[in-house]
């Protein structure tokens, strides 16, 4: 792919038979299909090929199918992933699972916000440990959590700011305008809920780095 | 007065013969008289008793005039000032000084925010020596450390946002939606700027905790 | 607890397991557990420990798991309760309930607003008899009685806005737009429909007032 | 006129000599040439035919040029004119200038606040004894007076929020809001600082009260 | 009552005893009671008093109950009710069905728009021989027709803008900010759905109209 | 030019050697360059190439310089060009200005809007005689006039919204909404005060006009 | 009819009988009739008089009836109609169904967007063959393939923006603020969702196209 | 420092003692100061220390001091600065003079949006053949650019919101809703306006990426 990032059938708003469809083609060209946001209801009709591995994460609602022949082309990557409640994390699964499923390891750490700040220390240490190539901050409500991890780390941070809230801005906005507004820099993000956008991007930061390991396929001569 | 805050002259949009007036007038009645954003301009232009005690603070814009008599009411009343960064000091500095010159010892923490989690502990430390009656918590951008050092405080802290930032939210708009969607319960605000509104509300809070101290002057027999 | 506030479990959004499990958990470590937004469905699913004393308000959807031998903390604490309408009291009975869980009386104003004046000085005469350390005001639509009972009361008020009301400004927007540009200075506010973060805040104002009348447990040596 | 409303120049935008030439206009086909947002140096630049009776009110950057002749329509009608506060005057004096030219008697209060009960009541009997045909009240900030006086009013209302105020909903969006979600039912309301617009529905009322008063004109006939 | 209109029970939200009693207690004090957003099945659980006339709008779910000896105050009354399309019939419906039943004579205009000028004219022709009081103009999406009316008729229009439209504005905030964006001046506006507070305006304008028909009740000595 | 459209220097946010400099490259390449948002002081700074027929419109502040030998490619194109008040004016001049530096010819109609009706049908009679290919239709506040005039001309409308109002939706947000809600289907708009735009809409529409006249140039064989 | 597109009833809202009978009078009228947002189960209620054609676009829930002698107005009219994703298809489809019933010749192109510029460049290609009056362009998300369209064909280019997405911006307001943006001039928009008005501005290109083909009917002799 | 990149000083709102001495301490600890948002005027007024080395980018407004000893911390990093139009070179000028100042050899291209594929397909080219660790996008208006790029590249992209454009979201949001709705997942964004913000998450990129090329400092045994 040119990306280096799979093709995600978007489940929502197709019928069984278009999302079927699409995951046999994927299947047979890529060796790996994934659809999001599958109800449980959806999977039911859905044709999956007998042949297939299959995986389906119910709490992100991420479906998986993979060539038993297939192999993760990120072996070696290291992405953490963490949640600022319990609330969050259908929106971190279904950025995980893709993840996993591409062959990454993913370490990850729920309920850390910085209401709990010997909490939020604890899993800045062990996730300083895991040596990450990026991290993953799910956060809705206030979205503090990814504007203090992203001071603590020096790898690159993710902002996924979720839905979680009531009143005013409580279907994200005060979440995602509060990462915008991060007081400490270099803190990213991608829109409300966009658990596969999250996904993108830190498998586009793993194949830059694990690209970086490898010998330079070719001669480098650009002219600015 | 009926709220046990003193009226407080906004003196933008007024002349200077109209705030002139009204801070004579309120200097009589109350021994007190209080105007907020003054600016340096409008100060020259002011008619001020000469009997009257003067204090401005020009980053606060607060112009405070007493009759050499006056006796502040909230003695022994004590307030923590919090302020995220060094732009968010003017918002703090009006809201400080009007609750000094209303008799109550400010303790003031200034540049602590999320990104450095050791230098909030050791502030949240200090406050906590310091027993204040409320604390008022001001931040621009994320708006994030109101809502810390609520989870870290058992008395009551009232967030101010303030216009610093740019971009979506940079008007106050992200700090103030962070502040009430925070995770930590109880966190209350007043709005974007509003110094004097924090001010009211510490006096009203420093009023009640002090009135408990002394013995109840009238009988109560609530029926509810 | 750090800040004198029980954590309370959000109940929506968690499988009936989890929420009886975090309850069992908070019963056996506090004493007391609480959780909000407790559908009836949600309330007959629910693994309720048989030793507990149960108290349900439907109207605010709060249920109240005791020990028997728990000892509410704020005996002694005295908040005054205010809707402007009927449909503002669910938000408000939220709010009440965890109050009195924990000790603290409370004095309850129904149908008061600007629209009757007499009613609203009515009101105001039984509060200020009451002498509470706090109010919580909940109002919708035009949100103006929290402004106009903060005008005339000398203890701190907390606006709690609701969703009550429809066109432009209808879920809340207005009432919480209406508290933040107050012109009587010092009024506080949550969130639309946060019962529960303005009992956490009149529970840290209730716990500063009555920590006062008690002797100072350490001697303070605050140097500024 | 056929809305029995005198065309109104919008100075604003204009140059003096498109202004002056619109006013000699009207002011020889009505005998009255009223232009709105006129500031003073602009006033300084305008060519004003000899003939006419000149009056300009600074505060409202209203004038009004009338042949000496003119007969104003309205006498007779009668109009309250309200504001919350002084800084309010600006928008209110635009509208009651307005009124006058026509022939309308004018009762103005100011200062009346929701904050102050009291002074609200005793304008209310002043502007009940007054018997005016509408009452035109201006409020910025919180908004709440309009809604207050036309819960105690008879006569019709008609709220003119101001962009007093600042911080979030402080350009009159929280004034407007709140008068639109009014829980007095039948407060109307004009955009913010739209006092020539109060002004306006105020005559149209004004003028079916008066044509009332008199014998009706034509036999009425309608079949619906 | 204080304001000339009597209360209407919002049903909405409320249960059918809370109802049914308000509607009981207001048609023994009032003679009269009527309950808006009232839907057919909450209707037929109301406890209805026998004796009652019973009308039922089902269109603007209104409810009206009348003490058999009721004296509709406002016979004489004469108010105009236009409907820009056939949607907005029922927003038109609630505000009609509360003037008739107070007395008002209602004339009403349907699918008359700025894109059919010819029928425009005829209907405002219609309108002007009817002698109205005042008019109600109803409008969704663009919103123009009542700015349009309300330059050709030289009584007070209220424009009352409905929710009839979908995309960007389409809840009815694009023929609300039409509305107070008016080039022409005088209209006044309701908030979007609010067939009552229309009805209660267009109520204090025909009250205020027949007032000067009579002789004044009390001398007048206003003092400015 | 691909689109057939010429490109045009937007001034704004340029330094004039960067203007001169873009303006010379196509008055060389095309025979014609367009500047917008000229302001007089920058053109004084400007260098112009001195066999340029050089013209400027400072209302719509467009500068347009072309080869004495440049052939207008639009001859034949005819747009309307109407201008709900003065104050839209500049907008719709900055339109105007471009069509017909391109050849095309423009028939202006000015201060036409709804609260006029027969002046508006008087402009609708003069608009359809002229025949025009597109019309263009600026106005502000309310927006109403292009919603009318598309209803009532069987050609393309181009809705320009323009910023003349102030108080809520008064920045041309108003008339925007107001054109995207428009009971008459068919209306289009651009963005707020976009004239070029509005020009490009309207050359494309006359180009693909013009281009149906003459014998198609290439055998057409499209299979769908 | 004056604007040369017929009426179209919409569904939504109205009853099986009002829908029917409207339909009816179109028919007989027009020879001609067209419903939109028709969904199945109306349909199954309506009552379709025996003679007409019918014609049911599921997709677009159009309902499009005609006298067997009905002749198509714009035979030699052609319209591109391109859509981002699959999901835009429903809102294409809409305005294609009205296009082909009125005898313009659509051609399609699907899942075309900025992503992938090969493909985009190939439909670009296959539109300039088919040598369109106009492009009508739906797009949902971030809205960026009408941007890219109108950059590269010199023929009218329609917006039609649609609710596809989700988070911030999701219900179709950044690909409508996008291409209301757009840095390709000349773009013009409808509202989200408005195939209908899409089809219209459409029809009214190609109407005035297809009219310069012929003679001119009338002499013309406009006196600007 | 913590997160492996300097802090800056942001100038505006401070007074030029405040920055020369921030500036000072930093180049003293660092080795390298920097402060954003420094304009002409303010850095006449600077004390700069006389041993450093100073560079100061004016479109940028970027100044930059190095203690000569100063050894940049990325050589060896690679990132890409793409600039939609000229407009948005500030903004990408004061990213790229950081990313310099730290090492990092930075590709600049400009004038790259979709109204142009050719020029953006060649400049993809000339970025593949870069090899860039991440890229830096910078577009304002309709914001397409970075998706488009996004969807070419295989590595991290980061969108750069600029403020230009003009009506509805013309400060940046719509360029902002656009990239966060990106059909091309994995596009991440930093607030509007924001270069320091997309420098530092470049620079954060880079050292993960150039640190995977060191052998690992310390054994990993993370057990998740
Ligand atoms: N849940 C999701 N959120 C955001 N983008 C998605 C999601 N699922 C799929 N996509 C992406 O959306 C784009 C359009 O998907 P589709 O509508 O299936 O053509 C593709 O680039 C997918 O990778
Ligand atoms: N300050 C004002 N606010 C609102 N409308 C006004 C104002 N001044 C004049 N108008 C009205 O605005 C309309 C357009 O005025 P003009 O732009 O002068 O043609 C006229 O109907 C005036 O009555
Ligand atoms: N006033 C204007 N409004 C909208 N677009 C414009 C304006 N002036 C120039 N443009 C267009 O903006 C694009 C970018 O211009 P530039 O920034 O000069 O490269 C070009 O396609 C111009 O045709
Ligand atoms: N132009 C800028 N935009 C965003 N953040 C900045 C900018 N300049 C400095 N910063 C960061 O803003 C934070 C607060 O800066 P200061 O107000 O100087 O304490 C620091 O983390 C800086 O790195
Ligand atoms: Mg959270
Ligand atoms: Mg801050
Ligand atoms: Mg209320
Ligand atoms: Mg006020
Ligand atoms: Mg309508
Ligand atoms: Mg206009
Ligand atoms: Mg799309
Ligand atoms: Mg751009």
């Amino acid at each position: 792919r040119r990306t280096g990032f799979p093709e995600v059938v978007m489940a929502e708003g197709k019928t069984p038979e278009q999302v079927s469809e699409a995951l046999e083609a994927l299947l047979r060209s890529e060796g790996i299909a994934i659809a999001s946001r599958v109800d449980p209801e959806l999977l039911d009709d859905l044709e999956i090929p007998e042949d297939a591995d299959v995986e389906y994460d119910e709490a992100g609602r991420v479906l998986v199918l993979k060539d038993p022949e297939y192999e993760p082309p990120y072996r070696g990557g290291r992405v953490g992933a963490v949640a600022a409640g319990t609330s969050d994390l259908p929106y971190l699964s279904e950025c995980a699972t893709v993840l996993e499923a591409l062959g990454i390891e993913v370490h990850t750490e729920i309920d850390v916000g910085v209401a709990g700040p010997h909490r939020l220390l604890a899993a800045v240490r062990r996730l300083r440990k895991f040596r990450p190539h990026a991290v993953v901050a799910a956060a809705g409500m206030d979205g503090t959590m990814p504007v203090a991890l992203n001071a603590m780390l020096d790898v690159p941070v993710i902002g996924l700011p979720t839905p979680v809230g009531y009143g005013l801005g409580g279907s994200g906005e005060a979440a995602l305008l509060g990462m915008l507004q991060s007081c400490s820099p270099g803190l990213v993000v991608v829109n409300v809920a966009n658990g596969i956008g999250a996904a993108a991007a830190a498998v586009k930061i793993v194949r830059v780095c694990l690209e970086g390991e490898k010998p330079s396929k070719k001669p480098r001569n650009s002219r600015r």
